[in-house]
Order: structure tokens, then sequence, then C-alpha cells
């Protein structure tokens, strides 16, 4: 591939490149990229119940991702939809975002098209318009910023604090699948690493494709939101799992007021993610609990839907909210109790 | 000062600290931090012509500041003012800000607080809400992400591309100052390091503060665009000095398919500024026209608001619109012509 400098275009070269043919998908959007601001109008619908929705998200290298392995069209796909994904949580749907981007030299023209391909690709299949941006050096590797904005009918809003004693806890897809795809992608690293020196390059991933995917390119679960929508469920509580199970289990107990108990064997773990948790010794419940990085959807709702959930595809009850001097709690396999941990970033 | 490390805390609970006590002022804030995203109301004042702005700025450690000299509360409040004179900047008023912060083990809880304390009092001196943000582990150094929302009446919004021949050229305050103030807190790091050695370190600013605080603390000239609203002047272009004056002229005339004559003996420049210059030997119109950093406003606007526009505080007239085939014109001292050009960074 052919390397341009960044410097080559200058500033504001760079950025007439990277916008370059944008076009608005939402009626919303009256101004995008050029100017101090972007201009949005979300009286458009006519609508005085909606309401506009923010969520922003930072992406630094050496953090959250390493550039050795996380192609840039992949790293741009999904620091969308991790956005995206906090706007679903909050049975909204996104509908703008702002990409702030700190660069070093070290990058080249062609690497920030890449990155531009997976940012707009994901703005196209998720019928979002990139409105503004701030595009400046860095000292030290890529750092990117991505504010969302959404909307969401005012009643239709799903918070953290509605959960109440006895509603079902349901999460989708599965967990700590996107956990084992990290692993397993710096595992091969350190092995390729080696391997380089004996001429033998080609990494081991044939059949684990799926946990590769779900690390690299996730997606956020607006499926779902449909289909609860369609299936006429209103969750209690909502959130996205991006930290892992268990410290979203304990945002929505705190903030609603409740305790809950989760059922080990109800957890829904993939296949692939199991078998490569034995091959490396690691517990692929713990994995699932403190992972992080799921992008999927974690929520609560009324007992009373039960009937009404069952045939949801890729939604799973995994609990039951309690009262809160129960505690939250995880339930076994043999029925023992142990309290649920936050786990959270421990970096510093 | 006592050093308390982040770990102590954890994510959580340094999150909890830097945003306990907020307080909401805006009647459009429904749900501020604490959930996947903030939401909003921007019908609430039930004004259908009420559009949505939003810009977002992001600061890195070593390439926009040094916090060798700049104190964390003073960066703080400067990383909401730019953004806050974005919105100014389309004839907006900003309303709310996420703030995004990777931050290094470096940096202890107290440095923390310092730097939301500069936070927190901008949000309150323009009647601004934080609302969302999120907080991460950096590797190097810090970064800090801010995006800012505000709100302005569809047929009040100024953009860049509405300046129209023989239109005034008008800038607030003065340019190239804050500019001047990082030459001066430059050659005092290097002069303050070398004076180590002998003991003596007291730099010597005496006189020049305001140069300092033009580098350090600058303010959005909200005032004069509600001057300008009082007067019944609406500009046809407007946007904020962040480049310096070169850029920010050509993308008006670029935006506006126009050409401009500026008048050197026009530009507004601050006593202090030029004598540091002369001292300095540096040429105070260069610093002017590309320093950056000014955060005051250009504008254009109809020669037929001349009289109104005399009687105004701190807003000068340096120029004129032209057709686009004049091309775009700095005229000097003894009338000769050169050709304006942007800098924008070159950091690459």
């Amino acid at each position: 591939m052919p390397r341009t400098e960044i410097k080559t275009l200058g500033e504001f070269g760079l950025i007439r490149r990277l916008t370059d043919g944008l076009t608005n998908r939402q009626p919303s959007t009256l101004v995008g990229v050029g100017d101090d601001a972007a201009v949005l109008n979300y009286a458009a619908t006519g609508d005085a119940d909606l309401r506009t929705l923010v969520t922003t998200d930072l992406l630094l290298e050496g953090v959250h991702f390493n550039l050795e392995y996380v192609p840039l069209r992949h790293l741009g796909y999904k620091a969308c939809v991790v956005n995206f994904s906090d706007i679903y949580a909050m049975n909204g749907t996104p509908t703008q975002i702002t990409v702030g981007l700190g660069i070093s030299s070290r990058f080249s023209v062609e690497d920030l098209d890449e990155l531009y391909a997976g940012i707009r690709l994901a703005c196209e299949r998720y019928n979002v318009d990139l409105v503004g941006g701030d595009t400046c050096a860095s000292m030290n590797g890529l750092t990117i910023a991505i504010t969302c904005l959404g909307t969401a009918k005012a009643d239709e809003i799903v918070r953290r604090n509605g959960a109440k004693v006895n509603d079902l806890i349901c999460v989708t897809g599965n967990l700590g699948t996107a956990y084992m795809g990290l692993q397993l992608l710096e595992r091969e690293r350190i092995v390729h690493r080696d391997k380089q020196m004996s001429g033998d390059t080609i990494p081991a991933f044939e059949g684990r494709e799926y946990l590769l995917e779900r690390q690299l390119k996730p997606e956020a679960r607006w499926d779902v939101i449909e289909a609860l929508r369609k299936a006429g469920i209103r969750p209690t509580a909502m959130q996205d799992v991006s930290d892992g199970l268990s410290s979203e289990l304990l945002h929505i107990c705190s903030q609603s007021k409740v305790g809950c108990a989760v059922y080990e064997d109800k957890l829904p773990i993939d296949y692939q993610a199991a078998a490569l948790a034995e091959e490396m010794n690691l517990n692929i419940v713990t994995c699932a609990l403190n992972g992080g990085e799921d992008y999927e959807l974690l929520f609560t709702c009324d007992l009373d839907d039960y009937e009404k959930l069952v045939p949801l595809d890729d939604v799973y009850i995994i609990g039951h909210i309690t009262k809160p001097d129960f505690g939250t709690i995880l339930v076994g396999r043999n029925g023992e109790e142990l309290p649920i941990r936050a786990q959270g970033w421990n970096a510093f």
C-alpha cells in the first residue's frame, strides 16, 4: 500500500479528504461537518415527546486497542458501535456522531482512510450521520473520542433505576466471548512474534473466527430492541454490557435499590469461547462475569412479560430481582451463593 | 497537598467523587450523569424553531498544553470555554457538555479534583450542565475530549457561508495575545529551569498578567453575542478565532465564495503583546494573523449596520468582503497587498 504522509495534505486538506462525499441520512441533520458546530433539528418530526440522548466514549491506543492485531477499519467500526450500543441501551435510536481524532506522525493518510472507512460503514449500517469532529496531532499513538446523539420518545426511555422486586433479569447473545477473542489475539501475537524467527507466521485462528469477530467487530443489539418493541415488552431497567456482567448488574441494583439472584447455569456461554477457556486454563464463568466488551444488552422486565419473552431469539433469562437486603448474588451450579463483585478497570 | 492514588478509589469511586453534587441548571437537562446516556428535552421550551448545535474538541497533553506551566484548574476551565466559543460562533447558547478523560497513573485524585474544579467553574459561569462522560486510564499523559451541545433559534443561526460582497469584516477583543502569552510561558519555563540551579526561581511575569490570562484562561465572547443581538445586528457569517485570523478568514471566504481586504493597521493589538513581541524579536502582525487560541469572534455584517456597529465595545472593523476574483488580501501599512495564507497546525 502506498504511504502518503499527513503533512503533505495539511490539517484542512486531511479533513477535506476524510469527510469528502459524506451524506446525511437523518432528517434531523440540517448542517453536518464544516462549520463551528453541526445544526440539528429534533423538532423536525413534529413530535414534542421526542427526547435527545447523548453519550461519549474515549478509545486510547495501548489501553483499549492494540494496533498490532486490530485492523484500523475494524477499530473505526467498533468505536462507533460501542457508542450506538449506549443509545440502544436507553431504548433509543442513534442519529448522529462527532469524531475527535488525535493522530501521531506514525499514521499515514491511507491509515486514516482505513479508519474512516470503518466509521463510514458503521454509520451507513446503523443509519447514523457523522456531523462533526476535531482532527489534531498527537504525541503518542491514536486517540478516538466519539460522541453519539440519539432520540427516544419520552415514555419509552429505559433507565437503570426502574428494576422492581421479582422482575426477570435477561441478557442477549452470550457473555465472555469478546474477552476470549482478546485472549486468543494476545496469545497469537506472542506466538507469532516467536514464529517470525522460524519463518512460520500464519496465526492459528481456524474455527475460531467468531471469537475474533466478537472482539474486533462487535454489533449493537438494535435487533433485540426492535424485537422487544414488537413483542410489546418494555424493560423496567436496561444497560449494555461493556464492563462485564457483574459491574452492570451492580449498577442496575444500586440505582434501582434492589438485590438480585443470577444463576450460573443460566449464563449464555458460547461453545467456542468455553473450549478456548478450557484450553487456556481460564474459568469461563469468571470471563463471562468480568470480561467486558460484549456489547450485549442486560435488562429487567416484569414477570408478567414471561410468556412474551420466551419466544424471542437470543434473549436469555438469567435470574430475578430481589429485595435489597438479599444482596447481589450469583447462585452456583450446586446451589452455593456467591456475592457479585464489580471489577471495572484497574489499570492504575 | 496530599496525594491520593486513583487506584485507591477505583473507576466507579473516582467517577462518583468527580460528579458528586453536580446540579443541572438548564431546563432541557432531564437526566445527567449516571446512565448509558444523558436525556435532554429541547422541546421543553415549546419552541418548534429551536435547533440543536453540537461541537467537539480534543485537547492532548504535549500538543495543546504543557502541564509544566498550565495549572489543571485553568486547563479544565479552558477546555470547556473553547467549546462554548464554537457554539457562540453559531450565534447560539451552550447548554450541555460531556467530558471524556484519559488519565495516566501520574495523576492523583487531587489533580483530577483540580481539573474538575475548573470544569465546574466554567459550567457555572456559562450556565452549562455537565451531563455525561467517560473516564479511563491512559498510557501517556492527559487526554480531554469535550463535546458541547447548545441551542439557537433556526432563523438566528449564523454560519460561515453567508458573507456578501461589501460586508464589513469585524473582530472582537485583540489578536495574537494568547500566542504571546504562550511565548512568555515558554521563555520563563526555560529560564526557570536554568535558574533552579542558582536557587532563584520566581518567574518574571509582573505587568504581563494579561498575556498569561489570555493563554491560560480565555473567555468566550457571549457578551458580544448579546451586544449584537441588542443592537439588532445579525452577522452574515461568523466563526471563532481559534487557529489564527488568517485561516479563519479563508474559511469564511471559501465557504461564502468571496474575497476579502483586511487592513494591517486596523488589526486590534494589545499593547503588552506588542511590547513583548518587540522584546522577543517577533512580528506582532504575524502573531495576530497566525497565532491562534484567541477565542475572539470574527464576523461579517451588512454595510448598512455600520452605524449600529460603531458604538459597540470591543468590536473592531478590520476590512471588507470583496468579489472572489480580488483574492484574500492583507493591505499593509504602506498600501502594499499581501495574499493571506492559512497555517493551521503543522505538527506532523
